[in-house]
């Protein structure tokens, strides 16, 4: 972050081709991960407050003080269809930022969930909406509203760099951001890894072994693999 | 926990009006603790062992030494109707104090559940009795009965301080304590704060936007938040 | 582990019994683990992907570099019906090693399960696949097959020790290990504990109290507890 | 916490005797924690900025919100030769409430230290000025002055429950509180403790034997220890 | 991070005035992070190995696989002398990337230190060397060579996002990053910091409370700060 | 752990050779680590009390139940001149079980330090003594004598397998143990790499670069590695 990104919104952001989210959801967050050459994953614990389908979504990010959510308030007034908020804080906190209500809110903008690296309240209300959230914790813990914070700037959350308009893949395994600028080229590698692993699924069910596959005989004992 | 409160029994408690306990159910917790100035939440780290409606209920407070859950079997007979057990180890553990035999004695009792600092175990059978229990951990480690403790004192339980006869409010966003004494005031507030988000989640479903309805953009204009 | 278990694959290993294996399944991690006399139990974090019946099978061990799942692929060959795959990192890793398409390999030859001190993806998979899972993590961070580790020697996984071979004890409270040569004496004392537990079930239903049916009222006052 | 426990400053505390806190500060935490029965510690998290010698004092306690420090500056003013500020956060935090300058203020004021639930910085100057501290966290993290909270009311911090006047014991294994009401019992106990270590340490350094001093080999062999 | 940053080492990177990086280096962690208005600190568990004056350096970045340390060899090439190594793993690792031999390198090449979130080992030799290091584990936990990483790439460190050539301010305190276009402006705000708080610091030390420095009295009672 | 093991004290133990046991403590933790193949660490968070040589040692195990420290009386009387305890607890404890009498006991039986996977206390004591002990705690909290555990029985200690007599080397770093089997031959390996490491660390600080020492431009350039 900048010095310069601090108390702002930034209200025209570019958004990733929707057609490209939509192809990133049907991959899954394992395989996007994958095909991107393993890297942009939100820290393992980050995890969904119910299990289900999986999404993605466009990023509108929010660096929030510590248990201060006023600026949530401020980015759902920037949410489009497709959006997801994703909210870091400036100093670690789990306190509940976000419940039904924003839930609500959200949802009536057309935003489709959030990843919040801090804590989140009203889950059984927010699983009975079926609005998907991510989150370090649940926590009834209320927050205040007198300090400033930015919209729509990059952040890290939960140990990744996200810009807005990125693509944050979520479903039960966790949570990857792939950068706007590569959605596309990624979408073509998942979308090969995935092709990929069916014929490989029907091999494995049969019985076929992995090491014979994948055709690893030869390097293991290369490597020295003694078998007793 | 004063030097007095070792190896005691507490056998006469006075207890949360009963219509007061019933109200502060409905309201959950995130609600209630908001309500009450947001003070009293336990630990985020206390979750239950499975969803399901939220509960209020009547401390019986527990101080057990550490993986010694022979005070549990102290504190049963103390149980009367509508009591939920609340234990804090002396050190910690996340030790299974407590299985499905302790918890069908405590339902034959007319006790609710269970809030521990510690683990417990049994949850299968736990949960297909829908005997809730909020815990820190789940662990099938056996404990001892060697060593005392005390029922029914002050206690500190997953950072909360809790008297006997004090509500505990607890549903799936975690656990609150509220006083005894504070209890009919809390219920009030609580009730008014239902009532009051009732209308609000009309209006931001409709669309409108919380900077509006909170009539917040003044006040953001005046820290200084930037449009860019 | 000795200097010698480095870049091996045990092929002929001793399996405990089958038929004490599935009456371990029926007790259950907690009485399990009382009937051995409170050892066994792999740490608290060790948690399902999912809720369901419990199991027992018999160990497939893996010593693993950390993210780097090559091993599971070797291992999977020394699969035999009844077996589950039990992996330690040899350094701490919350790396998905496993997925939907090992499961299905490992499926294939007959295995049950996999007991990982590590990380586990495709969870939404192999929850449809009703395949059983109890990790350190999920996490859908891949790994690489670069480093040589090793099959069927003895591992030490989330705190316990675990031979080849031995009993693994899995349900919703945790997971347990019975070494092959405890099996049959362990199965005995847990299958008493269990009717012990059903007349103790009965009588606390009834209202009885644990202070008397195990009588504790005289021990307790000998240690000096007062009821005030 | 009660309800009425918001947004107030308590002037007038009774404080623990002089000469007892001074007496309790020679015995240790170790020892004062066995005297009063182990009751009283803080958390294990709670550690000196650096090693030294212990102290104690008491109490001046401060509830604060989460990464706000303006009641430091409110409870500055209530110091009182011999004290010591104990912080609470309301939610978790790690951000340094706490640096040279407060410390220059607290100790203008005859204040002897700090126990904080939550970080501070400005560590080295702390240490060059000898300015004790025991905190969760070492941390730059700045705070802001937007919230109020309370001083001098009954607080939790780190696990234990801590009314102002109370003493505060501190050294390099930890923090344990006393009851301003026990203080004077306690130490009664500690220095009886103190005196009867000195002899054991004398016996033991001649190679005597804890079985043998403490009478426990009866006792283990009725429990049934063997020897192999 | 991109697709495009892997398996790349990027030879020619701007670095910041080394005279605001000296400027820096004086000013210290706490009020760096202050004046940049609190933005940029590494996560609270980065921990120096040892305690000493503070240091200020420009970055030369790692992405590092886990528990595979090939790519430190690689960037010591690309270390110029004011220079500090800053490693991040793509999967959350504490093994010991780091000891006294790449610290000998580094030093050779005129680097100043390491930032490592992981770990590091042979601190009692890189203590003897004075060589700083800021990690989240001591371990003397070995790695591998086997897989690509990159150099000199924008990375996330301990929860902060660091681009090659930014400043790395370190201390007791912990870790601060200062984009390298902020520097210059970041100093003449801390500078500005310093002076003011020597002036701070002498009235406090003389008795005057920052209730009346800071003027906050009335503010207190308009928030509702009431003295009972 | 097998159910044999429990509530035995084995008396004779096959000790690791002195000679040998010396020439490990002078090569460290890291370079043991390293000669016996990355094997036989103890968890990270195993740290000194204090900063200080390395030692090497033979183990003389303590399997104790959580928070009662009664098996460290037992084991003492089983110390040997070059021993070192090493105690896991049968379920995690912070407790401070061992303190300065304890230590003056296992001196003057020609002990030389304390490995625990649980708390110590009174350190300021100890490391006057300069007695080391390495632990996953300071926590001056107390522990009782109610229950039975086991003394040189195999245990898992901080992750690792422990035999009694096996060679436990422990320095700055951390803590490995070498199997007493392996002692010899891993002394062997271990004194190779010191030799090794001289010379290397010669050129390295004569600023050639390990890339080329160790000839990695040609595998870096196979792997794909691309400079910018």
């Amino acid at each position: 972050m900048s010095m310069k990104d601090q108390g702002i919104v930034v209200r025209n952001i570019e958004r990733a081709d929707p057609q490209v989210v939509k192809g990133l959801a049907a991959c899954g967050v394992a395989t996007v991960h994958e095909a991107q050459g393993r890297i942009g994953l939100l820290a393992s614990y980050m995890r969904p407050i119910y299990y289900g389908p999986g999404i993605a979504a466009t990023a509108v990010t929010i660096s929030a003080p510590p248990c201060d959510n006023w600026m949530i308030h401020v980015a759902v007034e920037q949410v489009q269809a497709g959006d997801i908020l994703v909210l870091a804080p400036t100093s670690p906190s789990d306190a509940g930022y976000f419940g039904d209500l924003l839930a609500t809110s959200v949802r009536a903008r057309g935003g489709v969930g959030l990843v919040i690296d801090a804590g989140v309240r009203d889950i059984r209300t927010l699983t009975e909406m079926q609005f998907p959230v991510w989150s370090k914790a649940v926590f009834a813990q209320g927050t205040v509203k007198e300090t400033l914070g930015s919209v729509n700037i990059p952040i890290v959350c939960a140990g990744a760099a996200i810009h807005p308009g990125d693509v944050i893949v979520a479903d039960d395994d966790g949570v990857c951001v792939v950068r706007r600028e590569d959605a596309a080229e990624v979408l073509k590698k998942a979308e090969a890894r995935v092709a990929n692993e069916e014929s490989k699924r029907a091999r494995l069910a049969a019985g076929e072994l992995g090491l014979d596959i994948y055709d690893m005989r030869g390097k293991l004992a290369a490597k020295g693999l003694k078998y007793v």
